[in-house]
């Protein structure tokens, strides 16, 4: 796989800008479990994701977690790229969730592009507004939507991202993708067994309800 | 008071950029409590608040509100040209808090000096990052900042941005500000007031003891 085919807007930059790209764009085999990005870390670029699976997460001083986003194949992260980013005031967690390869953007390059091309800063602009869209989308869970409602979501989620209706997560990972504490989603996943929806084992919960689970979200 | 002295870019504009901005903006002087932009209104455009101040907020369903940010002097609000953005899907909404006075950036004209100047669509993109970094420090302070934090910090910014002691605003519109319900804002209050830290008089509340209430932030 070439970087231009999974970069969107390849065919709309000058050659200069193509060929400094070319030279310069550096292709990354990230394991499982690595932190690719975080507030203390030094910048590391755009990231592209050709293939495998990433997490942005957010923690608090207590070491709470909630899930912000994640990135699957095709999609771009710019926010380890933040140095490059006038604005950007948050820190941000980015974790291999699975064996991942990554194409990266130096954050020099990428800063001269977006300054002297226009196509460059708009799809930046154009990436920010999705993830602008998440985080209020997030929101407006987190402030309106009771926890049973963001369990099934979540859980209804995960099966389709692993294409499976047996999951292999703990409630602790549960918990940090949702930002609330284990015991919270071991109750939950009780009732939702009590209620014949899944069936927990160790270390996996099996959807047996999809329907109900679908009603509840 | 003219626009290009209050348009930071300006100079980056080319001639013809200018000239265009300048046959098309808009100066119009808006009541408190003037819906300016909400989901299912046209796209107004890009707006730059002379005077006066906004707020931009959602709601859920059952009519509960939460503040997102807010405009004073010199903001610029882009979620009002959202049509011109790709990728925002999100409705907001904003409101007058005062009798304002802004210039508006018709969508055309702002969609295509986007298209042609990098200057103009980083700078797009600088302010998006400013509300994006906005929004994920408010969802760090609603996942785990306790509501008497939320609250003193609300009412010492209400002070600061009012410039008084005395703020005239009732407990309803608290809780729209802070998405929770009235009861809970009364509640808090009552407690800040047996503590000495405010006094509650009917439709304002004064702040006594603003040193503790710094503590508790």
């Amino acid at each position: 796989m070439k970087f231009e085919d999974n970069f969107l807007i390849w065919n709309k930059l000058t050659k200069s800008q193509q060929d400094r790209l070319s030279a310069t764009v550096i292709c990354r085999k990230v394991k499982k479990g690595t932190i690719v990005h975080n507030g203390s870390m030094t910048c590391l670029g755009l990231l592209l994701v050709e293939s495998g699976q990433f997490r942005a997460y957010i923690y608090s001083e207590e070491g709470r977690e909630v899930t912000i986003y994640r990135l699957f194949e095709m999609d771009i992260c710019i926010f380890s790229a933040s140095c490059v980013m006038q604005n950007i005031q948050f820190d941000i967690t980015i974790e291999a969730e699975k064996d991942s390869v990554v194409w990266i953007i130096p954050p020099n390059v990428l800063k001269e592009i977006m300054e002297e091309s226009a196509p460059m800063a708009n799809y930046m602009n154009q990436i920010m507004a999705g993830r602008l869209s998440e985080v209020m989308w997030l929101m407006e869970q987190i402030m309106w939507k009771s926890f049973d409602k963001r369990l099934a979501a979540f859980l209804l989620e995960e099966s389709k991202v692993e294409d499976s209706l047996v999951l292999k997560i703990t409630h602790e990972k549960i918990a940090n993708h949702l930002g609330t504490a284990r015991e919270v989603v071991t109750r939950m996943l009780r009732y939702f067994q009590n209620e014949d929806m899944i069936r927990l084992t160790r270390g996996t919960v099996e959807i047996i309800d999809r329907k109900r689970l679908e009603e509840l979200d």
